[in-house]
């Protein structure tokens, strides 16, 4: 098939470095020029690199070459902000929006509360290097934390917890699936709707064993790559 | 968007129980005359319904509504069929291909080998309830499985590696991305190129310390929930 011809070629191509992270690709017309094809098999070659993580489309600014993914390991302390750091990425967190709501459906299965209970909803943007690759929703339980709202959010609400209420994260229960970015969340990250999304719910108890809160992580799924490593139980 | 209230509205059918697991859609043209619009917009929700796992699609026979995904423990010991049919899903194996090779890029990158070693190659479609769901490839080190090539590899590889190897997994290194399925792979699911796939790329470790095989594994992304719990240390 061509189309994977000119995937390959192009893979190639970012492998020996000729292409390199965040460039941008030529706009597509020049692309089909230069590939002696088509507009239609082009498209074919760019959505396979697509899924397969290679690049990605910011909305109305075309194709770039993706960066190395940033590796996410589950059963760590999960601050993106040390996590970032940590590989020598420069990580930045933009608030959304904060306020106190009546719990949806959502929040109510992950934080096993009666509908209508009061939660708080926190909603921040994670960039790595000025990329928008995270939009993460947090439900939290506000009676264990009054006042939250007033603290600057933009900041680790892991830290936040810790400093200001003696909290920390014990457990983590998290379910890993994938899906697709739509609306709001597609366009806070840049993305046409319908860009894959890796999606992450994490429900977290601290350390009395209490569920304090949930995220729903919708990632740009070039961005991350999970990795860990399990000792079996036997 | 006209396309979003079709994709809602066929989501609320499949919550609602109308439309149940494995059951087939109409075709596209009955479709798009049922919801009154064009074989474009309707084709961009059921790609939508594709890529949260609401729906899938094989080669050539139309989409069907997915089945609840398999949960899948990263953290456990790894068995498909156990671990189908804790979930009281009907798994079977079927054996593509077993044979020694000289390492590939892939095999020695993930085995530490160096280039042209001697490995086995094994590569299996597993099924639920006879849809095709995953495809496995493994890498495995001949030195520590004489014969193995001998055994029937349509049975579970862990339980011939401990009943007749004495060797159990003890260690797992995973990563876990998402792509796509192409060509051969793509065929053995009976997908069409280019669907989305979630991959789980496994090194395992016997009870020694020592690195003995790997797999690969490309799931149909509908099929799996990659689901755990860790408990934090600080």
């Amino acid at each position: 098939m061509q189309y994977v011809k000119i995937k390959d070629s192009i893979v190639e191509q970012i492998e020996s470095g000729m292409l390199s992270p965040r460039q941008k690709l030529p706009a597509e017309r020049k692309l089909a020029e230069s590939f002696d094809t088509t507009r239609v098999t082009l498209r074919e070659a760019l959505s396979l690199l697509e899924a397969e993580g290679r690049i990605y489309r910011e909305d109305r600014r075309g194709w770039f070459i993706s960066p190395l993914p940033l590796r996410y390991d589950p059963t760590q302390t999960l601050n993106f902000s040390n996590m970032a750091k940590s590989q020598e990425r420069v990580p930045k967190t933009e608030l959304v929006a904060a306020k106190g709501i009546l719990a949806n459906k959502q929040a109510a299965r992950l934080l096993d509360l009666q509908p209508f209970s009061d939660v708080y909803r926190v909603d921040r943007v994670r960039y790595l290097e000025d990329r928008p690759v995270l939009y993460v929703t947090n439900y939290i339980r506000p009676e264990l934390f009054p006042n939250l709202l007033d603290f600057d959010l933009s900041q680790s609400l892991t830290d936040i917890y810790r400093e200001h209420y003696g909290v920390v994260y014990q457990k983590i229960r998290y379910r890993i699936t994938t899906s697709t970015l739509l609306g709001e969340t597609a366009q806070a990250l840049r993305a046409t709707s319908g860009t894959p999304a890796m999606v992450v719910e994490r429900v977290n108890y601290n350390q009395n064993g209490e569920l304090i809160d949930c995220d729903i992580e919708y990632w740009r799924h070039d961005a991350i790559s999970i990795e860990s490593v399990a000792q079996l139980q036997r």
